[in-house]
């Protein structure tokens, strides 16, 4: 058990490797759509996936995701909050609820 | 301020426009790719990009992958640390250091 | 050398390992996403890539969307001049020459 | 109706916008994947989609992935002809009929 936030060992793992001159913002970016795709790739076929699967690719975008935030200075949780707010602007409850239409068809 | 997580802000944006239902573990890793489509999108042509446009898509990734996390029954923090171990020991330091060279190469 | 036209070559692989079946509209775009992802994987960490290897996956890229233009019986070609024609109304020469700018901020 | 070969049409576009400075083989393949997730997209909630629409998104995608072949000078024709061959080393009929599953796992 660690107590740790996941984000120092990140850093920590990185510093250890001298890794982090690889990690521009462009490179990370990069990066995650990469790993998106290898967790696409367990979905290619089927609907069906092996969790543990995606788990591991799952884990490797959420860890360049935290890495490109931690780069350019940006709180997760304070931007997934702040374009929380602007989508539910855009998707408002009486108009979207149901659907999956795109905004600018609602 | 909030205090509420993160994680019970996006249930409760969802489940008040109802749309856990399009939340199939195969859309969201779909999703995934898109946004991080629309990420990499910002360093298209250039390695340098705005920030606050980065942030709007990186929120995005974000979202979806805690979404897919959830959907899974995964705990993020969780499985980042248990791929890092895994990383860790496929590029040990003393090999890894200073290099970008994937593990099978070094 | 072959003067069989390419796509011929393509279906007939397919028949022979009766894949068609796999290959509908959906699973073909998830796999032109997947391959796209193993393409930016050779410049990952560098701008430079190892031609070979950038070939094999280019070639899975094109293999995946020719699929997909068969199965919704387009023509490639003439959607790609189709496409240029609305881009070319989009960024009007006098205006892009020389800039990378979306068109909506020209 | 056009007799020009579309790759010529496809250059003469890029000369006349003075395009060719930003199409490096690295930003060619991101716009790979930039266009691949806007194809994706078509297909986010449903496995149907509007033909017209991914008539548009796949010109794109196989826009780019000629330009990359022509900027490293590889026929596309060639290369996916080349794959092909790797693939049925790796996937022989009487092993990958009928079968979606990974060559490792065959």
């Amino acid at each position: 058990m660690t107590s740790e936030p996941v984000l120092e060992t990140l850093r920590a793992f990185m510093a250890e490797r001298d890794w982090q001159q690889f990690h521009s913002p462009e490179n990370l970016a990069k990066s995650i759509n990469i790993e998106a795709g290898e967790l696409l790739e367990c979905y290619q076929w089927d609907s069906d996936a092996d969790r543990d699967e995606v788990a591991g690719e799952l884990a490797d975008v959420l860890t360049y995701a935290l890495l490109l935030a931690d780069r350019l200075d940006l709180d997760p949780e304070q931007i997934i909050r702040a374009k929380l707010e602007r989508t539910g602007r855009k998707y408002p409850v009486e108009k979207a609820k149901g659907r999956s239409t795109k905004y600018d068809r609602l």
